[in-house]
């Protein structure tokens, strides 16, 4: 059976630009000056990505992101024989590119992965750094500068679908959230090129909508909706079309929640 | 396991004609110059292909089409190696040649593929705009004339069968309709060669089949099932004869709300 | 894995017996002149797949019959590569075979087949009527006089097996149900060799039981089961005894229903 | 995958002792006759088999029995290519060889088998008497001997496991039941050496628990339980010590429910 | 797929030490005499597996044992084809051996294998006493001499794992329980070496504990685990320590529970 | 299928550092001696796998670790024929290796593997302590010196996912818990390199958190996350930071609960 997925490698050569709201920083710093690995929690589209990019940049490591599905397997993860040419050929996963070269090894929505894959992550994750490599009958000794990195969204978890505490108990925690307003407007005008008044009037707007009553919206608009809306503005969109195709129609399709929210896009923007 | 699907690829040489309900052109247009994907919501029948086949004859783009279902893979989007001849063959799928070709790629209804499409839709949907073809070792960049159509009907969408907010928030929406009636009567002459008088007629009843209570009904009268019915028509079928065969049956199982929606089209169309 | 199913290929030469109840044959013939697929329903032993037989010696074209089950998926449909004497050879499925020649393509009780057949179906199934052999890298075009016909039994349907309003919207419906008394006598007579007195007491025992409460019965009489009586009687049997052993005992398990039944029986057929 | 079954073929030499009880030799002879499939009914241990064997003796035909259970796919029954020596050569399923001979294909329990081989069992149980060989591209039009036999126990099914009307229907039916004491006395003294005074001890008691509350009970004594405990008599055992083991402990776990069995065995038989 | 399963064969050299609680070893033998295949049922570690060496030691007869599971299939015990050096070897499974050599098979567990297995008992556990190997084209008759054993725990059957009604039915039943006080203490002095005033003391802990209401406790003290309890006292434990090790920790998993019994541990334990 | 696992292997040269709660040195030492297999049970970073280690080089054993995941078959334990250049192996599983040498065999949280291991586990875990390699057709017959140990957590057990009690009842059981308040200082400072003031703060406040209502939380803070908290610590992070990201974080998602353990935190140390 053959899976694919997608395993991001890539030295960050510029240092991405992150305004820090919290410790985050000195948390992740610590955490691997102390070798031990590290989850991210926090809502999509608030900067989790950005925020491990941002690190390993200023650690000055490689960083290798796999995206994690119900179809990736322990397998996946470390490696397996292909056949090449009528040879069999040994073929490193990600994870034991990333271990062999002291890299972060990013584990995006790690809960999606199968069960399986905890097991090889278990060992890496305490006093032994080990990576067993059972078919290569080999074990690897995760050099002082790798570290494992986790994430995923603590809203879209369900009973079915958790880590479990032997597997959390192994890690250092950091919470994210969606920016500041202050905030969340800089990285809006730096993203879309928008003028500073109508990023504000977004900005203003998502606040409004991320204080509506939880229980009527599937979740809230992301920094990442309000830059794209912003990007169809620059397109010569009105800013009620673009905060509609951007922001409202990905994040509901109950037509009658989208109408109460198009009230509220009427009320925070020009027509 | 083999799997078997759909990619239907074609530059489609004359544009194929469209009238727009809203603007839904001028959005489809901002997100193709913003590198933005995009997300096409909308019920079956209402012209969801017909305005993909239309953007793509106007923007000079190749489309490739893949229609989704619960087997389609990642792999049967990126591509696998083959045998042929004795030899492995790589062979790309079809999301990595709508890549390489600067094409427009339209997953039709998204949400039957299995979970591990998302992962490679991911890093092509966001700022990196990335295919991994993680066998050939290999990352393909993709041009800035590539876009990422998808389309889904909400109206068929369960618990189970959703996209995540992490996949919907990296998308720009378009809502779809039914046309309104002296549209659908203009389409209906177009595509049956019906005349006006008769197509008046169909367009009527299937306004009234719309307005009817939705608990009743499994759906609606799409613009499609008005078309074959007009056509029957032409072959001297009688209009209550060709609404029945073409608009009722399909529409619904039930005999009792077959006998119902007869009533109403005795009433709109003569005998 | 491997699948078995039964494609059953041949030209109707002598055009099988059929006497319409209603304009199912004018429907059939519009619908194959529009290109336009056909959907036939009712219940089990009613005559459909005789329709299809009738329709294909009177257009004069070759009739490819699959019945679908869960494990026929759309390779099965459209073709594989199989393994012969150390070569890969490509095998065309029945479905691409019947796109090829130009012949009507029957899919008995196509809700049981794997929900990917339906993505082979659609671009057939509507203005493109085009079949993509993916791993040919080859798109056929269907000739003219190519029809796709599907039937289905509405009162078989759940919530999990049923088609979908966007593969029911691209297709003709025709209903059909048992034939009226007189014409089901004519059928007796045919098929069985009874004679005349003795079919019409066999019909009437059969309208009396499609009468019964549904709820009583998990299904009713078929024409087919009448057939089989009256052959049975023609070997000797009892006309109560062949109508216990071919309509009573297939159709039911309740010992208590049985009873009810044969006391109907008992009413309508001499000892 | 290796699915085992087992495929008994015997041409019956000796003709088996069978009593009827009924008219189950006539209708089986008619349905040869008329060439349709029969569908035998009854409970364990009633006869079902030891009828097939008589009625194919008495033919002089071939039996082949199948016993199906939920892992016998079409295939397991039709055929398929296997590997030998380095070439594959295709080997006939049970079914194909019944078909070629002209034997009586006996499958027992036929609700067990997967829902594929209802789809190789249809063609060959209507009007058409054929079997798809869709990978040797041959259809074997079955010869005038060939006789379909299915047998199931109604008492076991379920909602998920049940033929459907469209199978059922294309079958001529016998019901089967426990014999009739005197009938049932004979069969124990021939089948175990029993005298018949202790014989009519154990059929009274048989017929005393097959008239208990049936909740009370997952099944009752079947013919065979009472050959078994006569069979360990003959070896010294007291008869309440035989029908113990050979008639309550197999047909039930709960203590309770034993229990009272044992008072009920303790009335019929001596200590 | 690998499946791999323990077969336990060998020939029970010494006659190892049974002592009968009821009439069990004139039943097994009466059984075996008839040809008739048995069912053992009983708690665990009652002794269940001890009889069957008991037996096969007595009777002069190989035993092969297998431990049943849910991925054991018909293949894992008739046998298949395997790869050795290139060539395709048929390797006898642990079933097929004991019907060659006319050896005691011993089901261990029986419902917890998969449901074809009993396709392969059933012409074997009933008159025929055939096994019919497919792939080889071979139906073996069973000697005299071969035995077929199941075992299983009627505690432990659910609705969905359960034997059939026609597989129990073709079995001689016996039931077994934990031994009397008095042949239990002989078991402890013997297993373990204890003196019999400590052995007894365990004894009436283990009778006091199986009096106990079951609602609260998920199973009762096996034999076994008194045996185990004896050791670690031969080791230097404390009574009420090596009842707490071996009898209480492995039962229970619920603190409260556990507390209780601890109890009643120190009511009969020294300290 | 390929599935990966991680079998640690490993001499452990020096003697570990473990301070015994309570006589499980003692009941570990007996079943050795006994050849009896052990269970240790106990909540997440308690200290089992360091009782084992300290164990195992206390009896001079080699230690082979298997942490168990629900893909973890009976070949994974026992090995396999693996392809090597043409030529097919054997090649032991680490349980295998484990009997061979006569070392500890460790099964970390058993329950999460498969059915089928049970199978392998049995006859090694009573009387006759033989392994099966059926495909090798050799039985291993364990040395006095091998060991099995499996370890689970009783609090994450479900109905689902448990021991059968004839696993249960073959081994002897150790329970372990959170060490006391002075045991857990100890452990602290030697981890972390923290002074003995702050350990103590950190100490007092997991002892809180243990004792909150159990109904609240998913679990308790384990001794690992103690000694993370200090390690971070000692990079200079404010101990309310560090309790934050490596106590409360990995605890729970929900933000309220978290907000409670915060003012706890903030209760029990310095800002």
């Amino acid at each position: 059976m053959q899976v694919a997925f997608s395993a991001d490698e890539r030295r960050v050569a510029e240092q991405p630009y992150y305004l820090a709201s919290g410790d985050e920083v000195e948390v992740f710093q610590a955490a691997h000056r102390q070798r031990l690995p590290l989850m991210l929690k926090g809502p999509t589209g608030c900067g989790k990505t950005r925020l491990v990019e941002h690190m390993a940049a200023r650690l000055g490591l490689q960083l290798i992101t796999i995206a994690c599905h119900e179809d990736i397997t322990a397998a996946d993860l470390v490696g397996r024989y292909l056949l090449h040419g009528g040879e069999t050929v040994w073929v490193d996963g990600p994870l034991t590119r990333a271990v062999r070269r002291g890299a972060i090894c990013y584990l995006d929505e790690v809960v999606e992965a199968r069960a399986d894959t905890t097991v090889v992550i278990h060992p890496l994750a305490d006093h032994r750094r080990e990576l067993n490599l059972e078919r290569l009958n080999e074990t690897l000794h995760a050099p002082d500068d790798f570290m494992l990195v986790v994430s995923y969204n603590p809203g879209y978890q369900s009973v079915l679908k958790d880590l479990k505490q032997s597997t959390r108990q192994r890690m250092v925690g950091i919470e994210l959230g969606y920016p500041v307003a202050e905030r969340e407007l800089r990285i809006l005008v730096r993203e879309s090129g928008i003028d500073e008044a109508r990023a504000m009037e977004l900005v203003k707007l998502a606040h409004a909508i991320r204080k509506l009553d939880a229980s009527m919206l599937p979740d809230v608009c992301s920094t990442r909706t309000l830059v794209s809306t912003a990007r169809l503005m620059c397109e010569g969109l009105s800013a009620r079309a673009a905060a509609m195709a951007a922001m409202l129609l990905p994040l509901c399709d109950d037509a009658e929640v989208v109408r109460g929210l198009r009230e509220v896009v009427n009320t925070y923007l020009p027509q």
